[in-house]
């Protein structure tokens, strides 16, 4: 697996279980893959070299990122070496003008969209769709970052002349965002997840709620077979996750994620078959397992580096938070990448399950707040000195 | 951990949720957890200097198997190490006369039994509570190795003159086996799993049960009430498992073991807190996680190597097998060891969940059979070319 984050780590986790070791090509030894995998590889992934003493011996080389490029991408393919997804459904997760003339060409739901290279570009969009306009950077962009919301030339011009050439999109009247989530094999046998919402805050996911509650049966399988689709016309091998905007009108399909995902972190204990075990039996060409909930609701909330990961934190330091958590929601399940604390950081995930979905929510949010802000939600008030 | 087998394999995967990363002392690259583990100290659990070098700079010292000489562990203790199981609770589960003699004082329930080093002594005891007797080696056992049924005093003549001292039992007239694991923290905080059947041949472990069918309520708290009270009287930290003789008049304890158990694989899918997590937590005085069920029906099955491990097998190869499996069971889990096939020994596992027993376990015992021994069960009857 090239790329050394967490998606290495939690894949290493499943593929134990397979009888595999995940080789990990990681940027450092304190990567959080990198901690725990027997065998890694140091090196960078923009470098061939380092691709191809990754993939020498490898049944497969699979990713935790997308940011191989693709001429390396063929290099190894050319090399003898199998990749899935391979280069050319890979492109689609990485640039995501590519993706949008795919969407297009297949005809897909998805948000207006224009290629603009110039002000007046820019301004012609907005003058037939629309003031804000969405702009993004076809590549690079994750976790909000690469997508700017502009409302008049002057900052569009500015984007311009930093990035070049951009995606423009008409900004979208959301209800919410979704995710499918799908595993495709090579020889074309698919299996869906439930259909989730995931809960953003600034381009960031902070919850995800399995299944996305309330969500409407034609649509949740409309959405289900989108994602089936589009894994079989691009040739997907290994796991897909299609990132929707849900409207009044139905969904659109904002990006695609051709890795384990963070819309499927909830699997691990809420599917009888993980996106972790999905994405390794996909692509070591294993038939696939059983996407059933084993729970009616399965909630997953994010870590992220908090009021906790700052410098000069008075709180309870980690290790307290994670023994209070652990006293106090003794079935709330923890996931701890091993990073170091830095504000905004993902640095792990806790996971509910139960039968009401507020009080499974209520219970993975705090508890992740907790570990985060070290903030004790009122809810779920305890003594810190007796928990 | 001490022990580079699977239960250290399956430890790790536990571990690395929490954050954590295990540091394996495993006699080779090649054992079970030492394939996957990143931190990999080679040597010989009977060698102190090894034990000093995984015991340097880790959090705590635990076990994947028993056959760490006790005066290496008081060494370790002295050096400024935590150990858990501290020695003098894990003697209990390395000497059997030394834990009949415990279990004597505490008058818990047991065979009849005697400490022998004598055909007189045998004879006596025999005379007393008839023919055939059971003679146990106190050390070293494991997997019915160890343990001896003689029907006269010739045979236990053999036996005393071959392994000196012998801890001889009154041959209990079983209903079945049952095992209560439960863990215990530093603290003294405690959880207990559903008390288990364990299905055993030739004193091997074949199928888990979880939980025991049809095992009357009383019973099954009585169990784990003894359980936990062992656990409390030895000062155990991390888990417990008591095996068990189920009998007409009540359960009487068989043996001990001190650290993730053949008897607790099912807890990984089938409780909200698997033994290896739950271990991890106690031995790193962390708060102790619910055990509850994850479904009504659990049924672990061990893949032993079987008519597929012997030379000269024609039949489809093991990732053939694993591929099979996998199409025809998707819902089955698999856990593969990483050892190479040999008759007779545990290659992996495979836990299958649900409502119904007999569907259930007749699901885990097909599945683990075709592995163990290509053989296609009538019930599960599948076409090998289009699974």
């Amino acid at each position: 697996m090239v790329g050394g984050g967490q998606l290495a780590r939690m894949t290493h986790q499943a593929a134990i279980a397979l009888g595999q070791s995940l080789r990990v090509l990681s940027t450092g030894t304190g990567e959080s893959a990198a901690l725990v995998a027997a065998d890694v590889v140091l090196g960078d992934h923009r470098d061939l070299d380092a691709l191809r003493r990754v993939a020498d011996g490898a049944t497969v080389v699979t990713f935790d990122h997308e940011h191989v490029p693709t001429e390396h991408l063929h290099a190894l393919e050319e090399a003898g070496h199998r990749v899935a997804p391979g280069p050319a459904a890979l492109v689609h997760a990485q640039d995501k003008l590519v993706l949008r003339r795919a969407l297009t060409e297949a005809g897909e739901p998805q948000p207006v969209w224009a290629e603009v290279s110039t002000a007046v570009g820019v301004a012609d969009f907005a003058g037939a769709h629309g003031w804000p306009v969405v702009l993004k950077t076809p590549r690079g962009g994750y976790d909000g970052k690469g997508v700017f919301v502009v409302d008049d030339v002057d900052a569009a011009t500015a984007l311009l002349d930093r990035f070049g050439t951009l995606l423009a999109e008409q900004r979208v009247p959301l209800v919410r965002e979704l995710a499918a989530l799908v595993a495709r094999s090579p020889l074309g046998q698919v299996a869906a997840w439930p259909v989730v919402e995931t809960v953003q805050r600034d381009g960031v996911c902070h919850e995800v709620l399995a299944p996305a509650p309330g969500l409407d049966d034609e649509l949740a399988t409309a959405a289900q077979e989108l994602a089936i689709r589009i894994a079989e016309r691009l040739g997907v091998v290994g796991l897909l996750a299609v990132e929707l905007f849900e409207t009044a009108d139905g969904v659109l399909v904002n990006e695609l994620a051709m890795r384990p995902h963070n819309s499927g972190h909830w699997t691990i204990e809420g599917s009888r078959t993980s996106q972790f075990e999905q994405h390794l039996r996909a692509v070591l060409d294993y038939p696939l397992g059983v996407p059933a909930m084993t729970a009616p609701v399965v909630v997953m909330a994010n870590v992220l580096g908090g009021a906790a990961s700052e410098e000069g934190w008075a709180g309870p330091g980690l290790d307290e938070r994670v023994h209070h958590l652990m006293a106090h929601w003794p079935d709330v399940k923890l996931h701890w990448y091993g990073k170091g604390q830095r504000p905004g950081r993902k640095l792990g995930h806790v996971t509910a399950l139960g039968d009401d979905l507020d009080e499974v929510r209520a219970r993975a949010v705090a508890a992740a707040r907790y570990l985060a802000d070290g903030v004790v939600d009122p809810a779920f008030a305890f003594d810190e000195e007796h928990p």
